[in-house]
């Protein structure tokens, strides 16, 4: 919440800290603490734990929910988006979608006996997972290019769906859609409960998350944004055709969340969630336009139930958001201390 | 609707042709018809006149939303897409953004006196309709960069909505939001109110759209889709903003329509509606997918009204939609017989 602390404020702090930000706020001292407590007893939000952190949640929801009042936000406009890896799911080791390509490569690998000599392929094939690193940028839009195009739309989800259906995480050993977080689960359908429309705003594919993000998080399609390949429309046997074509069209990252968000959503929205520096632009779009608004970060602190890390690390960095997060009052999220469970499973 | 004729067709025969080509549809030979008709009396469609091309909306909708019956589709599935120049507002004498992009010219002339002197902007100036026409298309690109960008998002929107308050129509002398389609209106509401979700997949261009199209159509900014520059995310004195570059991002026409539905909401249509050829592959799309699916072209045959025109015209051409629409069993609305007002003001 852009008027509150982080998560290391208790509960009296975020109230006066509220209080001061917002000199407009003069009526609800005694009203909207009685209201947040009260709703937080039947939120639905039971995987978090009691705190600064989920007070300062339901805090901002019953500030903009509550009509007639100064912060009122109308449900048209209560527009949350959240980003998927390493917020909504399990990013470590790998992002899920990099092991979907690998393991593309090594289905795919019988037609391309090329591939046997030629990089990032041979990496990918012998499980060098340093020669893969090595291989770069370049060699990440090489493996993406040669397992996300060169089919339709409709083959493109049907492979995802029936990967999503068999693979299975290295650590967990389980679908990695069951690697989703319950608390965030619980967020996005209490924000929901509250007039919020919901949105994924991703680095990821937007058509490698689409197949299954309703069943998952209860976001439907079209309200999932992310990066994406060009298609290109074709008649095929008389019958029209979405065909992938190995083009990057849009990345939906850093400074291109807030682009998306512009251009698929064409609102701002006053609530956003990420959990890296590849969120910092869409939390400064979100938080730093005049109304109460919540920037929020999951903090990976926990490498007992989870992982953890922050600056150092391949996959979801979080370094200049964690410094950003305290002078914009956002949110952290301490993983290990506010979640009472992260997976559903536990 | 796929599997009925167009708007020439009487009940009966799209009864008939609609088992013919159904051969799936065996019960509803007596229900279909009584429910639609009985659904058709309050139905909110109180500016068609009763007819074959209504009758077969109602039939179509009546189809799809009936529990249990066998081309029932869930209401998250129920995804309907409108055009928006000519399909859901005028587009003659010229587009209305076209109208937009001549007024900006000549109240931004007085900081380009270079304009006086250099085509397209002369034409524009001198109101040489013809000499603006010799321009071409790059001529049209030049008008709209010029006009459409170096300004954030939030100006942008705001010079659209001056404008639009403001400008009138050189034959009706009324706000363009006026001249938008009644009929098309109170059928957007109708879908809605059976459980479909609409979408603007349009042309036009998505900010010049979005400040009023949910006033007008009920269809809300996220649920637009349309042609777009690029914008560039920065900070300026401390706040961020999204920045309109003079560069192509999206066109949303012909080919581009399915790509833009694809890439926007990322559900195929089980309705569409469109007036001129650049509607042909979303229709095409939306249509030929296996389904009963329902395709609908207004078709602009008043010229005491409105305007009468197809296979000749700069704005809003329909040649080759027209042709495929028999073939496709898309319905062609008579504007002039089939409607019984065009604006809400008549």
């Amino acid at each position: 919440m852009k008027s509150s602390p982080s998560s290391s404020g208790i509960s009296r702090r975020v109230i006066v800290s509220t209080l001061a930000v917002l000199p407009a706020l003069s009526m609800p001292l005694l009203t909207v603490p009685v209201r947040a407590q009260s709703a937080a007893q039947s939120d639905g939000l039971s995987s978090w734990n009691d705190g600064a952190t989920k007070q300062a949640i339901t805090e901002f929801v019953a500030r903009v929910t509550q009509p007639g009042g100064p912060d009122f936000v109308p449900p048209a406009e209560r527009i949350a988006t959240f980003d998927n890896d390493g917020t909504l799911w399990i990013e470590h080791p790998m992002y899920v979608q990099l092991a979907f390509a690998l393991d593309r490569v090594k289905a795919l690998a019988p037609m391309h006996p090329e591939w046997k000599e030629a990089q990032p392929f041979k990496a990918v094939l012998e499980g060098d997972m340093k020669a893969l690193g090595a291989a770069g940028e370049h060699g990440m839009a090489e493996l993406v290019m040669a397992t996300h195009a060169g089919m339709t739309t409709e083959e493109f989800q049907k492979i995802v769906t029936e990967w999503l259906a068999t693979a299975r995480h290295p650590r967990f050993k389980r679908p990695y859609t069951e690697l989703s977080y319950q608390p965030m689960i619980e967020l996005l359908a209490y924000l929901r409960a509250n007039g919020f429309k919901t949105f994924i705003t991703s680095g990821g594919g937007v058509e490698f998350m689409r197949p299954w993000t309703e069943r998952v998080y209860g976001v439907p399609p079209e309200q999932v944004v992310g990066s994406s390949i060009k298609t290109k429309f074709q008649m095929r046997d008389g019958r029209p055709e979405l065909f992938r074509l190995p083009e990057v069209n849009f990345i939906d990252d850093g400074p291109g969340k807030p682009v998306g968000i512009n251009e698929f959503i064409g609102r701002r929205p006053i609530a956003a969630f990420g959990n890296s520096d590849g969120d910092l632009e869409m939390l400064q779009w979100t938080t730093m336009s005049g109304g109460v608004r919540l920037g929020l970060i999951v903090h990976h602190t926990d490498a007992e139930r989870e992982y953890a890390y922050d600056r150092n690390t391949s996959f979801g960095r979080l370094d200049k958001a964690l410094d950003a997060a305290p002078l914009n009052h956002w949110l952290v999220v301490d993983m290990k201390n506010d979640w009472k469970r992260i997976f559903a499973f536990e």
